[in-house]
């Protein structure tokens, strides 16, 4: 009996996996890898319906942990908004939850591994993609990619087999992780309607502005107003409390994959928060030519990360870099929350450039004379001016 | 006698410069370049005091429409965002009162040119780069800079010489035009200090959520709300609206051009949100290299002008690729208003890359099998495939 | 009767497809797009053969000044050299052979379309993406990809329908154009093996060293050795003087668009002298930022190019960013040829930046102090004192 | 009496600063860093000269291998060829002569050091930065860019102080490191004018062609010909063999950091071989991203170098990026060497990426079908289809 490894959810698409590879003779061995999205209680009901439905045996990974070890880390480090907007909520969940997912099946020497992605979407080649280089002698099977059935038949066939669980159509399909929840359907699959307030998962409790500080060392995120933790648990209680403000949501509209645009709503107010304030932090202690550099860098690794290209190798020389880029930012950043708005106050580090007797910007100029600046400026022009005086520009 | 032409602003530094460049024996020719910042009244005003200080001729030139042409359209174009914040609402006017300046000067046969900015801001270095390029025989001439004068003593000079006008020491330098107002001082100079309410020149009026809807045509901003004029008047007109949010407020920190970090407050409620709805309009409209190098060229371009070298002539390269990318960034872009906020709804577009037969993101694909799809993920992965079976990569 | 159109050159394996579509039921029209690599005389044989076969109608299709038009000028004046090395000598005119041939496919009103290409290789994703996107109503039919068959098996099949031709199977497969050609096989199969003297298709003739003035104009090459002509000529004319000394001859190693490596012997004596020796009219011409984005834009489109990819709209964006570079790229370049080697022995232009009265690098210093050059670096290093300072920098 | 440190040469320039500096009441300690330029006689020679001009302690430092260590292994990593010509020669070599001076000049408690650049040129800047950088509090004195002495001048004062050596005036100025040697002078002080052979210190001495095999470990020149030995002998060694054949000789054009155009030829026959070869390798098991991304940050690592720009802490954060990039660089290049030319035949690696079953460039598929390729291209072109199909593009 051949042993396939399901990366399962709980929801109707993988239940259906779940049902279907038994009756096609597999040994069924289930796993849910938690990044963050899942309670205790609703990992429970998970483990209970995968062995109701059949699962040989059934894991919850929780590698919330590792995930931020390998991956949050470097997309903080990198300022990573996909087209200036989207902290990669689900895409860098999917490629942990892939590695994970096939490496178990590596473990307990499954021939084939499974999940429940349509054709049409970013998370397939993910999916695909890491289980490929990782595994290639393992066989991949995707029944919801192959037979395209709707969700209705989907219940049906379901229900033919015995399996009688209300499946509620969710309006939205939701993904959750510790760098945020996406949410898909009904507005987002049109070009010109927003998500209405119901859709997102947390609603607006306060109205009050609050002040917040984040301590960052090395570019992590090591404390919250004086409290000090590890980043994942920072993270979470800043979620918590921004998240009350209906901060950090937005509608991501990108090129997929697969050539055609795609939009999607998200809610990821600690991810906004923190990416802001380190990038604000970053601007008093990196030099002009280290943000640049760390721009191009971080936003081609949030495309390649996005893309599922994890495990091409420039990733590691690229999390090289920005890690030895982090050295001197460390100190805190004041923020304002508001309701649907955050704003950054202002920073403190003994590494800011700003705070020196150098010079005021605009105000005085203590290292130089008036004369320094105007060879300055004589010099910085000569090239503009031989151009101009060569070609016999008119300005008009 | 010597005739030199002064930009002149009404304040206390140029008023200081137009009575000692007199006193030095030169006949002063005063010019204010208005770039969106000057009511009727305030330019009268300003008229009057240079005839009073002794002007022999003013002249205020209106170059708003030049000033859109020529940079504001560019901008937009390029999604300019100094360091993902600030729309270089001081740095591109500079730019433009130089250039209109020096060309007054040549007119008029001038010998010499001033400018009351100190040694120690980008705004010297932005006047002397174009006055240098385009009148490289017209001396430059800056008091304020030279002779490193308190405001004090700037006062007590100009009382000597009998000018008694009340200075009110304003608490913040601020500069108006028409692609936002900067603010800078006192908080400013900080590194961890926010901008006061107060501090900023609009304060906020509404508190209920509006819906306003932008339209665009080959990228510029033609109407709002079913009302069509020239951009320039559209701009002013969203100003008016949003700035009563109080959106488009922040502060930015960056590098200036003479090495040290700069930090200045600024309010530019339209650019934002021009910007930001140009910008989403884009996503649905442009393939993915183009989004790519758009933002590649517009943040040099911005980086560039912002550091004043708007003559050199990759400028004029980069314009004509920015403004070859806006053929079809045409549609409207429905976005909604609200205290410090905006949020972008959607848009709509006949050139919409999303509103196809194609297949619909994560849900159905139509225009192509799961078998497609295999192989197209297979061949997508060989590279890293490859990769991992040289060199025996493992995975943990 | 199903018409298709068949991209036919006369070799083994579109003999073998022209004679399998006709018996598959297909009336085969056949066209040759001719790039520069074929003589009147090959033109006529392949005509002939095309008709024996049973071509309903054979076209030969010169395409060579708009191939230069649209697509050499461009790699002209971008420097295209593929990792730094390959002019793109196939990859480019595959891309206009399939405009061509698809273009003819709409106007005889063929149902489908028909090329030789492996599944191997980077030529059939320029035919197909071609194809399907400017007519994606046309199939594509593809005999050697989709039947795998072996050289000697083509043969045979061929005999048993009475086609008895003598297929010398040639050593090595070598595909010619204006812009070059490319020799695979054998060696460059390889990664170790250097192709031999006798792989190449010119050999070496000349010895004494040439010296030869290339004159550009706006970038095109518009004369040699002050004999004026169209730059398709001159190209031509080039060519034959240089590669009679083995220059531009060198092996291409690089990523397919299939994600394996690739390596590929070439011959392109004109394309090399013309790009090395544009480029270093341009380095006298162009400013610093000039040169440094011409070059990022110029290798992605050749990389894009390359890629099949040329239909991409960034591709019209770059060109016109790239034509507009040219403004000035006007003068003469004086090269030396050599066996195997050329040299640039220098330029006069006109808009040489480097012929002013402002400075010698190195020698005098007209237009500046040396208390200029004081200030300048002063303010020059300002950053990095900065820097040095906050962070009390030790340099061991 | 206040001690100061001369970077002396052994010229007249550095001779003249040093009589001229004792006159002025200074204590005069000399200095010459060697980076690999100076035999053990000449370096005999300097230090006997300078005692004779009453250096009052002369200091020899030899920093080949610091400079190897710090500077030309990442030039290697980088692949760097400013403008696509020139291997840093005497850029980067002065930079590690400033580091070296200025910190001899802090261990020795000296108030001022000295350097004999002249202010038209890119050296006097990266003397300054560097010393300024590192010790701000030691002041620059810089006697032939202030005083502008005339060649003739400068020797007829040191004959009225009594120093008698018959400066025999070089045609042209030659600067000799381990990674290049420059020749300026004459010629290049044209822009139409190629160095005639004799300028050259190599001349030619081998006609006939001969094979060298480079072997590198982890992007380093570890051995040449199965002899293994420290990088800068093979670098020595290769330079010797290679100079030979009169091989990578050239004229550098670029942008100094004053702003005008420069020129200058060139002989760097070991640093182009090197460099060439060691691409050519990572063409093979770097994958494309990987190459890309090198490119982009090493011709950035080899601009900021050559302006000087050493200090900025990018520059570190760069240097860790590509050297963490050369984990799988190890393999053997075989190069054959001729009159002015050197081809590459071709490379051995364990880490090989074209080395494998996956398939072969254009022959073979064996890890995919047909299908596969077909869904692979279609899902390619959708992107390029749907921009099609929405705008109705029509392709003429």
């Amino acid at each position: 009996m051949k042993k396939v490894v399901l990366a399962y959810s709980g929801g109707l698409d993988t239940s259906f996996c779940l049902k279907y590879l038994q009756q096609q003779g597999y040994e069924v061995h289930t796993i849910l890898v938690n990044t963050g999205g899942f309670s205790n209680d609703e990992l429970s009901a998970i483990e209970k319906r995968a062995c109701e439905l059949g699962s040989k045996a059934h894991v919850n990974a929780d590698i919330v942990d590792k995930y931020y070890e390998k991956a949050i880390k470097f997309l903080v480090f990198g300022n990573v908004l996909k087209n200036n907007t989207y902290p990669l909520s689900v895409s860098a969940e999917r490629v942990f939850q892939a590695i994970e997912a096939i490496q178990y099946a590596k473990t307990i020497g499954a021939s084939a591994i499974a999940h429940g992605s349509t054709g049409a979407g970013n998370d397939q080649i993910r999916f695909d993609l890491i289980f490929r280089t990782i595994a290639p002698e393992i066989e991949i099977i995707t029944p919801i990619r192959d037979l395209k059935l709707s969700r209705q038949a989907e219940v049906e066939w379901l229900q033919k087999e015995g399996v009688e669980y209300s499946w509620e159509k969710a309006q939205y399909s939701i993904n959750k992780g510790i760098w945020g929840t996406s949410v898909g359907g009904k507005e987002t699959l049109t070009s010109n309607l927003p998500l209405p307030e119901e859709a997102f998962p947390s609603q607006i409790k306060e109205t009050e502005p609050t002040k917040v500080t984040l301590h960052f060392e090395k570019g992590e995120l090591v404390g919250i107003d004086d409290q000090f933790s590890k980043p994942t648990d920072n993270i979470v209680k800043l979620e918590e409390s921004a998240s009350a403000y209906g901060i950090g949501r937005d509608i991501h509209v990108g090129d997929t994959i697969i050539g055609i645009k795609g939009r999607v709503g998200f809610e990821a107010a600690a991810p906004l928060v923190i990416i802001k304030a380190h990038h604000l932090l970053e601007k008093h202690v990196l030099t002009k030519w280290q943000q640049y550099w760390k721009e191009q860098l971080g936003n081609w690794y949030g495309m390649l990360f996005h893309e599922g290209q994890y495990l091409d190798p420039v990733m590691r020389n690229i999390e090289t870099f920005l890690a030895d880029t982090q050295l001197n930012v460390t100190g805190k950043v004041a923020v304002t929350l508001r309701p649907y708005h955050f704003s950054l106050d202002g920073i403190e580090s003994q590494h800011d450039l700003m705070n020196t007797q150098f010079g005021q910007y605009g105000e005085m100029n203590n290292a130089w004379t008036a004369e320094d600046a105007k060879g300055f400026i004589k010099i910085l022009g000569n090239s503009q001016a031989i151009y101009s005086q060569v070609n016999s520009e008119q300005y008009v």
